[in-house]
């Protein structure tokens, strides 16, 4: 719902009898949301704020709520807009490979960098985000295109290579391998070393032992508990 | 430092020569503390306030400052009192067996069983306690006391049992099993099922899984990226 519809001034929204926005109208959201994009890079959350973002982009902040109606939603494009460039950087270098264990490493090294320049950020974000409760939980509803985008690479990670998992845990991974990457991101926000440095160590061992280890799920009696763990964890939050 | 040294009224803290609090002080203090404790378990995290505590307490707010600095130093009493029952709910318990997978099921179990009077104020709590810098974070120097009782609870776990762990293994498992009982009790905050019992499914499959592959970390090849693992784990937050 639209908390304001406060749309006096010459950028007023308008939409001809189709629903289709205006270009002028459509330029408006643009700038907003760039204005908003920029403003979380460069000063993270807690500093960019609606009247801010309003003020940055001259428009009125009665508009900047019309296409925006929380601050929350313009973190959702940021969602989005992260994950889409983490699925442009892993495209081309999926295509390089076939291995199993190589295709999750270029997804999860791809996601960090694209982390990288949130890093002095991360407390802010993190309070914000943490709440069962909150539209920012990566696990809600709002934050479903997000996750879609990176749950999906995983998946293709793992449908594209040669070495293929027994069908039940293909279908059960990706999930599960998005919410390991929540967990390392959660690692990388506390990690102070120079550059991350541990978090990549921490992943690269990880990958390491998933090699040697991954065999071993064919195994009658690691099958069944690792099966319900992976189906307990895509519950997560539900 | 103490925030504030108004110390006006009928109860102002006193020490002898020595330093030692007069037996009235000592009262003060545990009635201040008692009242912050009652409350977080009855009003949450962000419903339980100085002010409220001063006045249920009836004591100055100035005098509860005193005391206790922040609320941040309430809520670090109240670790260490949640932390101590779990600690004497797991004794007696741990004299009943010497099989190292049952005797982490204890702790865990336990652990979870002292969390669940919380369940419905985890959002708030999580919040507080989730940024890097926050002095409520499970890692951070503040929290030190309640995280030494949960550590040393794992650690008695593992040095009791009968089935022992290479030497390198038992010394850098009670860090790194706490840290999963940290992230088991995230997973818990986000269980919205009928007393939180897909967390209880989670656990018990974990121990299960933990059991059949216990073994296999006497495997060369998997010895190494695991005890790196577990360095890198433990040196969270560091």
């Amino acid at each position: 719902m639209f908390k304001n519809e406060d749309t006096a001034g010459a950028d007023k929204p308008n939409s001809d009898v189709n629903g289709r926005k205006s270009p002028k109208s459509e330029r408006t959201r643009a700038s907003i949301r760039q204005t908003a994009l920029r403003s979380f890079r460069e000063n993270g959350f807690d500093a960019t704020t609606m009247r801010q973002v309003a003020d940055e982009a001259s428009v009125s902040l009665g508009n900047a709520y019309y296409y925006f109606p929380t601050k929350n939603h313009l973190v959702q494009e940021l969602y989005v807009e992260v994950q889409e460039a983490h699925r442009a950087s892993v495209e081309p270098l999926l295509a390089t490979s076939t291995d199993l264990v190589e295709r999750l490493g270029i997804v999860y090294r791809q996601g960090l960098a694209q982390l990288a320049p949130f890093h002095k950020f991360a407390p802010g974000f993190l309070s914000a985000m943490i709440s069962p409760k909150s539209p920012l939980n990566p696990l809600s509803a709002d934050s479903l295109p997000a996750r879609q985008i990176t749950v999906g690479l995983f998946r293709e990670a793992i449908t594209g290579a040669k070495n293929r998992l027994p069908g039940e845990f293909e279908e059960r991974m990706p999930a599960a391998l998005w919410l390991s990457y929540l967990l390392l991101s959660l690692y990388w926000s506390y990690d102070r070393s120079a550059g991350q440095r541990r978090t990549e160590r921490l992943l690269e061992q990880g990958l390491r032992l998933l090699r040697v280890a991954l065999p071993a799920i064919r195994m009658p009696f690691l099958r069944a508990p690792l099966r319900s763990i992976l189906d307990l964890v895509a519950e997560a939050g539900l």
